[in-house]
């Protein structure tokens, strides 16, 4: 299984301390020789961000086992453009895993996701990229079921190849090991969040608002993800970047001059 | 043209100090009663970011010809959550402008861009939202161009109205408004950024990373938008969230369990 010739990049969007990044790193050690490039502190929610207008910093914060760990005060997309820029300008990227992401990015939260936008940066480099998360937040999430499937996914999608321009997004649900159905590859799942920016008072008597909120799927048809990761599924969807909305180009053409 | 019974929603990445909010603002006032939420600096190339771990700050920095214009330490997309559920939460808002953003929001740039994301963010609640970009990345760009096609398109497109879940990219080259030739609907180009992270040395002897880099359309078809801004047309497209590649769906079935 393990090709010492392959170059993988490992990175993700809750940076050096997360225990997702072990859980993914046992995964990418078994198919090549691993550079780790995650941020410095947790980047939930960075979706595509880059950092235009401050400096980039990188530091090697861990050298174990073979692989070189880096951390950077820049986002997720940023981790892949010193990786493939930077520390492995030399050599061509053979894959690069982005995770194992503590929560969700099924339906929507695909767009607010830092460990996707990741692996969509690496797929406008033609770089196969797989991002994988857990439907559980905690930082003491089980793992277990997501290396176990991240690994056979990796090594099948390696065989058989990722196409240009596309990359996967592969959600494990909060389940046992032996709990998991099988693995269903899935559409993005219409949805919302529903949010609310709670008010409260700071110490000063100052207002400011946090955050909350829960995902709402607009649908819930078998060829989704949220059906497959509600049925115990692990969902694993093909993702590109074009958001054109083709099928309403010809009824725009009013605005035509 | 004015309806005063609309409630428009004007944010943008720029912060709030760009003069493109005051064109934006100008185009907005003809339609209906405006509310300014935007970053307190600026927000370029953000993508989908929310702020979700830290307090969000609202401000409300100036009052002036009945518009009411607040400033926050958030992202873009987080002047939209801010602007619906605090500001607005007692009133349907009728449009979302985002921009006008000084610096194109063509082909690839589209994913980066934090105009773009505020006017996606607002179509997950189906707030018709049209982004404006001009492809002038100086703080003295000229918006007589933008401002003159913005009106029209904003016109029709509340006349038209805009389809649910969907929001208009709207490009303008930068050329004189009498060298324009016209509108055009058109498609995300394929494109990719060739970067550069230019190595650089700071005041205490430490290494940094400074991001630059141009786009390079991996095209150049008639109906993309890069063509029709080089060809010195205006560009319109209209954006939906789905990131799925749905024609590769059934190739990946091989990693099905």
């Amino acid at each position: 299984m393990t090709d010492s010739k392959r170059t993988i990049l490992v990175v993700n969007d809750d940076g050096f301390e997360a225990r997702g990044l072990e859980a993914m790193v046992s995964i990418a050690k078994n198919f090549g020789n691993v550079t780790v490039v995650v941020p410095d502190r947790t980047r939930s929610g960075m979706g595509h961000a880059i950092t235009m207008n401050e400096p980039l910093r990188l530091t090697n914060y861990k050298n174990e086992g073979g692989i070189a760990y880096w951390r950077t005060n820049g986002t997720p997309v940023d981790c892949v453009k010193l990786g493939e820029k930077v520390l492995l300008r030399d050599k061509k990227i053979d894959l690069v895993l982005s995770g194992i992401n503590h929560g969700s990015n099924s339906s929507v939260s695909l767009i607010y996701s830092g460990t996707m936008a990741a692996a969509i940066e690496a797929s406008f480099s033609n770089m196969p990229a797989i991002g994988i998360s857990v439907l559980d937040y905690s930082p003491d999430a089980d793992f277990n079921s997501a290396v176990h499937f991240g690994k056979i996914i990796v090594e099948k999608a390696l065989t058989n190849g990722i196409p240009t321009g596309i990359c996967l997004n592969v959600n494990i649900p909060k389940v046992s090991l032996e709990e998991i159905k099988g693995i269903k590859v899935t559409r993005q799942c219409d949805g919302v969040w529903h949010e609310e920016l709670e008010e409260r008072i700071d110490a000063f008597g100052r207002k400011y608002y946090w955050l909350s909120g829960y995902l709402e799927h607009k649908e819930f048809e078998p060829d989704t993800c949220e059906w497959a990761l509600h049925n115990k599924f692990v969902s694993v969807q093909p993702v590109q970047y074009d958001l054109t909305a083709h099928k309403y180009i010809s009824s725009f053409k009013f605005l035509e001059l």
